[in-house]
């Protein structure tokens, strides 16, 4: 059984728990359990965290034994170099996800110091941005 | 029963059509059978063209009709504006696709002048970016 | 009696074709019999194309023998050198028109390869810049 | 019937006024005089400046009463960020225009502060881009 | 009774703890107790942390409750996008201040990523910067 | 008796005077009213002028003489090196206000070459910036 | 016996065909005639087209089964990655020629997307850059 | 007789005039005096102001009738390309001084606007330039 | 008896603790110990952290008390100017070493944020690099 | 009888006089001792140093006398504005050559300070570029 | 009595020397005799040379000793920062001169990185610029 | 035993050879006989020049025989592809190293062309720079 690990990098903890009427209809755990539901021959997991650290600190943990990560850095996705560097040095091939379009967004979110350790990008699909990312992995 | 088109741009017409050694053991027109099969219940439509004009002309001609467009348009992702406002006049969604993760290629590669218009952008999949570009249309 | 002639370039075809109610009231053709019209006494020819080469196959066939080219390149004027260079090799004087005013839109709109080898440009008056064009060859 | 004020900014009362040998053979104000008689039913005004700060008093003065403003603002085009603001401040139309084709001229003369709050912008056709703004404004 | 909350970020710790001799004949501690005399009416709160994560962890924490932040991020002023998405998510209004006149350093303290998202920015007037920044909250 | 004097640079005199529909509802020379019964033992005066060199010439005038100055030079702030050497030039402090939150406005407006001449700089709070500049002067 | 293609891009199918006074004394047709003369040992053929994506078609027609092509790109030098890609993809050697010397005229065109790929550049030599040329393909 | 004129712009009347402690042990116009005697031959005159259109007025009145200028335009130097305009359209010489090495200054005074237009540049020498400039002019 | 203080900091714990056929054959804490026995004379510690602001807590920490710090902050060199600060704000004099030759990798690499506020700085040695750098301090 | 003389800049003397195991299989002397034969009609010379003064110095010798010069100038083509001074100043046409092609190779070695002085350039041939270079001279 | 050498840089040695009709009716050590006579009460020495460290060994030879130096470094003004630094090491004053007003030349000829180091700069007026540098040096 | 040559570029010679109350106590040639005897099992060497030109020799001279270099190429560090090229060309290891550190100077100061050949690179510790050179090449 494959596992995969969902890492939510600066900010997204608000995604769906509070202010629901601000930040979409849809609580990210819900979604998260809707995903673990769709994926059931998955071990999938979910880690959240706003410290460029603590997020290091998990990528390695999880990287030489899971099977994949399917990773939205957030805002540390344009100025990161230090999680760049933990992904290339891992075993583990990560996706760089985004739930909206950055590239409809500022000049600085345009740049991924993430993207060329990353296997591959997806952006744009709202949440199903993590369902893409998932099935890239279990090809 | 829903149509969608896959586009390539310049240069993707030697995938797989000939120096398969170089190119990769698939032909992108049998991957495109495999695709087919895949989706049955989706009506998918092939276009590939090495000229700007032309892939204008074929954006037009679907984009108030089709259902979604997947679009790899190569070399002219980086320096077409007109193809970028081309999408943007049409209204059907359009999925920018890339095969490999331009992020990994030179610095000029890394600017799409087509993202921003596009619902979303998937890189770096190999052509497995198509079947994900598809998944993110018919959800 | 004076030709010349109007060339609009890629996706201008689309004004006012279909999607009206998007593009605006007026059919561009229809417009274009206005100014038939109103120019009575000039000789107005139109001429639409979403290919850079065949835009440039035209500048070539009329450019030794027209009194004047309007010319409104869309985005083409932003990326394209080989245009700018097809006006400096001809004999006939060209006026670079936009409808809307380039300079409230994206940065890369501000530049233009044509301005440099064209008698004059204006933008900004809606279709009215078609018109002001004609009248700058005619005084 | 209709009030236009026509502006000229820095060095342009040069024009024509004395060593016509050097600016060309006609004088502005005689030039007025023929816009004058070419647009008999409107009312026409000419107002010239070296001054930054005196157009901005002038751009107020008239900028909630007149229809129109035809602004050749000289060097102050490609400097002044406040006539840029008192344009963008005030409800009369404003229309840049330029003798030269700015184009064909030094780098730091391609960029306009003012244009992005003008309806439009004419140059290059020698004093006829005069003509040309006012023709735009009564259309 | 309005509850406003004193940021300060990373280095700030050290402001007249130790080394009065070196950073300034004045504690912050003290120069807060003298705050709160002040602003007798107003529920004045102070945290500080050296940590980008923590930092966006308490602007969470409080940002749908509190009626102000007067935020000093130190460096973080000029490398978190984290940061300034935090600022843009909550709903309390954050004043953002410096104790130096940040102009007068080097060119990359020139820039704020938090600017943008706060209600305004003071800075340059010493230990008196955080005392505008709370009459700026409470007007 | 401190002596305060506060100034007004480009366009600044249209803030309130007419078209208060549209500029706020608040004439800014009520405002000035209020801000002199606010600091009754401040001897507080105000001067506006669109001229460059006259704000220079009113700088030079008070500045050995005068407590402070409060200085919002609109659009001359992001292009004046001239007001900027006043300010360096002469004794009396200046506080830079700006109405708006430049940093959420055109990147042109970012840069001031005032303020590192300036004592501090405060913006965005509104005509409340100009009342925290005075604050900031009679500590 | 060895094949090479001659290709000309944008606006070169004007060289000596018309305008002879304006384009040099030398028509391309005829001094392509001296070049089979003088290379008589070698199969030369010749293609000119404005259109970029017709030019990338041509490529990919030759360029696993001829010896060597010999492309002046014209514009497209500058602004083609297209061309530049399709020069990579093939098997046939390119030499990329230019009939003036690039480096004296505008900026843009001191770049070059095709020369990355290419075997070598010849620049400043007239038509004579041609012959050059096809001396370094036959060495 | 020759007739030269000597032009101080922005900041420049505080030379001397007040606060000589602070800007040098001589007043500008003293100095004028010893000038004027050193250069018993030349008809010297002097003019100052802060305002760039009173300069460039000032420049327009003198330019098709003196021998001479030497301008130290101070910080319109760097950012006035209308004087710069004003310069190239007048007949008499113009000699840029500037009192302090500007090229140990900040960055943004390293370029000016207006040397392109000007004979020559003289800098650094304190007072003595504006001698030089004069030595320059009668050679 | 002389404390010095190696740091190291994120990713930097993956050396040699796993995957060391990877990351080299030796283990830091391995390589620590020889250090220790080489520099016998000295009080050697050793601290590694992936977080930035735990990296500035210990700067703080030992920064007015030890002699010295040895300090690879890895990718934080260049993004952190909160590390830069702590280490302007301390007593103790920091030498920065990398492992390899910064200057042999990416562009975004050459870059420094501390250099400017150390004593110096060793790089491209291998481990020996941290040898080295206690060399320095103990002089 | 022409005279040509062949110039090698920095670092090129160590091409094929020893270590011919890296530099290649061809001592540069025998490789011109070839070029000598197959050029019989033509007085060749060669010349090498590393140093820019003696570099100058020699094209100042022959360029009012000689036929041509074909330059290899190595690293100083990307650094020397006074060897482009000296290729400016002579009479005799040079023409810049490259053993490898350029455009592969650093970004800082795209830019030539040669070229705009030299007749033409032919980069990418290896050895032979030297040949061609002499070819184009002699035409 | 005052001890002064001019020193002039690359291809300065071809002023008036050879080819007298394209580089000036006047020899340069004929004009330097003239420069002798009319500073009679100066020790005036010359020196050229083509190389940039022969010109550093010169002013390290006479830059603690001469009472000043008046330099033309040619193109290397534009390149060289160790002959900037070589000035920045000595106590002879040097003053920069340039014979052509080099800011009416190309872009990379407006830099220098001398300038900052020199006393001061005078450029524009031909062979006089050297005798405006003694001048300012003998005042 | 092992042979290191130390080579200094220009204007190190004036490193306590004259004016030593200016360049510090020390005279460079007594410091390296203190090396000499520290390193008493390496044959020392040293070579200084202030020609670009003859460090190139001096490094091809000693780079296929020496074991190591130690080399501060002082200003040439920022301008010398020609050196950085000859060190790539020679199989001798080269240790950059720099009295100052260099992150504290001028911007232009903090790029090396040759660090990307060298080893490593050390800087910032006075002449104690040069003794920590030879320690990493004879590990």
């Amino acid at each position: 059984m494959k596992k995969i690990l969902v890492i939510n990098g600066p900010n997204l903890n608000l995604l769906g728990v509070r202010e629901k009427s601000i930040y979409g209809n849809q609580d990210f755990l819900s979604y998260f359990e809707e995903l673990k539901e769709r994926f059931s021959t998955v071990q999938l997991e979910y880690f959240q965290n706003n410290s460029e650290g603590i997020l290091i600190d998990k990528i390695h943990e999880v990287g030489f034994e899971y099977d994949g990560i399917v990773m939205n850095a957030g805002a540390y996705t344009h100025t990161s170099i230090a999680i760049g560097d933990a992904i290339a040095a891992i075993q583990t091939p990560v996706i760089e996800v985004h739930i909206s379009n950055v590239h409809q967004r500022e000049e600085f979110r345009h740049h991924s110091f993430l993207a060329k350790n990353c296997r591959g990008v997806i952006c744009g699909f709202g949440l199903d941005s993590y369902r893409l990312g998932i099935e890239a992995l279990i090809v």
